[in-house]
């Protein structure tokens, strides 16, 4: 039997589904970050950040997932005020429209109108946490309130093709797919015309069609379904619009309950992309006739983009785009990367969508019972990183790390952090090994895992006589590895220089690395 | 009465003690903290991000104010895991210390040791709101996981003064207080000595002492009540260490109940500061003997300081400085600003303490059972940004706004948005007017709202002859402003110029501003 344990320790660990990051992780999403609000400023966005912390009632509930506990949100009460009613329920932010929706009506007397801002920062969503699937990620939005203008869209579209290449994404590897939500809806109610559904026959009708399933679907239900058309294709969406469908795992997922027809009209619409724009608006304009609000929205964008000199290689009219937030009401992006990666069992897949948005007129009204268009978009951060990673744009190079100065003398330890010192203030990324010192080998394996260039060495013979050794890391590494003496003969592996030289010899071993 | 209402509306506010940032506040807190990163990084120090939520058991109960509910964090509990047990209970981290000791331990075989790390973002306390007082705000901190050397203490300090510098401090203008927690526990052990405590009629004294205020006070009430020195003074310690204390408000603070002559034991360590660190020291082993480890530890910093090239102008060892926080076990720091600013109420203060920190050898253990020696400090962020601004360091030049192109006709927004985009080609920041055009006055106010530099005009004849108008608004501002025209005599208010040439003239008027 054990022996009586003390009090149980708390498991060092990160909470299901969340994560850190480590050094370049930190360093390269950062540089990204500010190279894209670099982007958003020279447009005239202005920086916003918002508390993580909201009220449940100030966020509402748009999360398209809203079967999950909390409805997708982290929430807890506030304790109750002494003397007062209970407290109010508060939750972390699920994303950055919400709150600025909020901002924007709090503040509508100090704020221009139009506001444009950006902000960047971490959101959260109480999802199950699944591989790679995580319930802390950071966005990046860009979003402009106060304007109905098909050019405030047509802005922000422009102006994310124009993030994406300063995030270093190639033009030719992205392209911004753009549809209108109202062009969908016009598909919806020539399903059941006016002239019916304005009647009790019509309504019966309806109330048929509905029956079928005993499901009382709505248009952000054919949304959604809508939504995973690129995952399950033309078959897959009609099967869940009309009687249901088995997915891969030979689960059942029931269907809509639409009659065939019906699907079928939405599917001609999903697919009613041309090969050019002017096509495209043709082929919708045939769909849901000519006066339809979202097709004029779609021909003001794609007119104003092409003035502003984005052709059809970076954005285009799609309209199987739908995009599954609730509270979109008019024209929606997303941009999507269009080179092959290969995913985790080695096959080859498109990279898919990093960013996406659309014009929401209804949030701000939520608030203050008035009509505040508003549009924007959000970049996806850790998608955008991973896929900057996966081309090779960043995290090639290892980030080199520090000089390391080693420590041979306890007693001399102001010398080296001096040395230190010396280093940085010649803006040399320099530290003092401060494990125990007694094993030298340690100190190097040390270094090693610092991924430093050089380690300085001032045993007390060397004090004694005012020299320091350096040490050149990147040679004893390339030697270890196979590299031949011949390669390197110009570059000595030690070199002793007196300790008044030891910053300009650092330097110049450094430039002389590869 | 009032008509029948609709639904309530939510009400558009941040929760209680929470806060927005715009614009300049966000941007210059970012450009702060990447000065400070770079300090950071020079000194070897690794970016660190943990996520925002950790588990309650994980982050451990170390915040001064327990009294307060939760414990002074926010939290929530998982919903249950089907089939298994009750959810885990989550917080929001309330500092970047625990969450450093979960993933030293958690990574223990992966990090470098001993492993430097920075780390920057938001906290969140559960504190009461007050002005002034938020319950999120960001810090700024750098740590020594694995050293218990007395040169990993002396590096943050030494750190510490440079980020200041970098920050924006000027020399002179801040001081890094240092003390270490084991020289009290010297003078508190030396109240009941050991040949008293460790037998049964020292252990009947020590109940003694604690029955005559029924309060079981230990070494950490003393710390609280040694942090409020700098409020209440010599003698509002000394009551409240005894009998206690009315403060400026009439309420009555309980004492601890010490005795008269060990609260005047407690205020001389606390006043033993000398005229300089050696004199500090020696009058510390007067009060508690050679032996001292925290006496030692101090020599030992003050000396490598020294050899670092930091005078005692910038660092010095100061016996009152104790820091709140629980898990301090050894060398704790304190950075004050020495300016006086002006209050609220217009009073000349001391702008007092914009970071601190100190060694924490017991962390890590609380998960491993391993002693991990650790130590570092903590910047905060929004404390420093406002000492900045009340420097004049910061803030004191309005941001330039973005040169805004006005809408003179709806049908031609296209040519609007590519002028825009020529400017913003050139580096320019440029945007179009995207409100409601048909009052041009709201257009002049929104440019003058955005603090724009020049606005460009552009009516249906200026298009016909291929020409725009560019117009001076800071011209503009200052003639309003009482200028004379003399002064301005080569700036004409509007030019008129070619289409083609607008870039050009627009950053020829730019350069031009003063």
């Amino acid at each position: 039997m054990a022996a009586a344990k003390g009090p149980r320790r708390p498991r060092a660990e990160t909470p299901k589904g969340f994560r850190d990051w480590f050094g370049a992780e930190v360093t390269e999403r950062n540089a990204m970050l500010a190279r894209i609000a670099a982007v958003y400023d020279r447009w005239g966005f202005d920086a916003l950040e918002t508390s993580a912390v909201e009220t449940v009632e100030a966020l509402g509930k748009f999360l398209p997932d809203i079967d999950r506990p909390n409805a997708g949100v982290f929430a807890w009460q506030e304790e109750a005020v002494p003397g007062g009613g209970s407290g109010d329920w508060l939750a972390l932010r699920y994303d950055m429209t919400a709150p600025l929706a909020r901002v924007a009506a709090q503040y509508r007397n100090d704020l221009p109108t139009p506001y444009r801002r950006y902000a960047m920062g971490p959101v959260w969503r109480n999802e199950k946490p699944g591989p790679g699937r995580f319930r802390q990620f950071t966005q990046c939005d860009a979003d402009t309130v106060g304007s109905a203008s098909p050019a405030s869209d047509a802005e922000i579209v422009a102006m994310l093709a124009e993030a994406l290449e300063a995030a270093g994404i190639a033009r030719g590897d992205y392209v911004v797919r753009v549809n209108d939500r109202r062009v969908l809806n016009g598909v919806l109610a020539r399903m059941v015309p006016d002239s019916l559904a304005d009647n009790d026959i019509g309504q019966s009708v309806v109330k048929a069609m509905r029956s079928v399933s005993e499901q009382h679907f709505s248009n952000e239900d054919i949304l959604r379904t809508i939504d995973k058309f690129d995952k399950v294709g033309e078959q897959g969406v009609i099967e869940l619009l009309t009687d249901g469908r088995k997915d891969a795992s030979g689960a059942f997922i029931e269907g809509l309950g639409l009659f065939e027809w019906q699907a079928t009209e939405v599917v001609a619409f999903l697919t009613s992309k041309g090969s050019t724009n002017t096509e495209t608006l043709s082929n919708l304009k045939q769909l849901v006739g000519d006066d339809n609000e979202g097709v004029a929205a779609l021909g003001a964008i794609a007119s104003l983009l092409a003035t502003m000199g984005l052709g059809e290689d970076r954005v285009i009219i799609d309209p199987s785009v739908v995009r599954g937030l609730g509270y979109y009401t008019g024209p929606v992006f997303e941009a999507e990367l269009t080179f092959e990666i290969l995913d985790d069992k080695g096959h080859k897949r498109q990279f898919g969508s990093v960013a996406g948005g659309g014009r929401y007129d209804d949030l701000v009204e939520r608030f203050t019972g008035q009509k505040v268009p508003a549009t924007g978009v959000s970049i996806g951060v850790d998608r955008l990183l991973s896929a900057l990673r996966a081309k090779g744009r960043i995290g090639q190079d290892q980030a080199t790390g520090p000089v390391v100065v080693t420590v041979m003398d306890r007693d001399r330890m102001g010398d080296y952090l001096a040395m230190a010192n010396d280093l940085r203030a010649a803006g040399i990324r320099a530290e003092v090994y401060l494990g125990n010192p007694k094993n030298f080998g340690a100190q190097m394996k040390y270094a090693d895992r610092r991924n430093s260039p050089l380690a300085i060495i001032q045993g007390s013979d060397e004090a004694a006589r005012g020299v320091v050794q350096v040490k050149d890391l990147v040679l004893g590494a390339a030697l270890a590895a196979g590299a031949s003496l011949e390669e390197w003969k110009d570059r000595p592996a030690q070199a002793e220089v007196p300790r008044a030289d030891l910053v300009a010899r650092v330097r110049a071993m450094l430039e002389q690395a590869p």
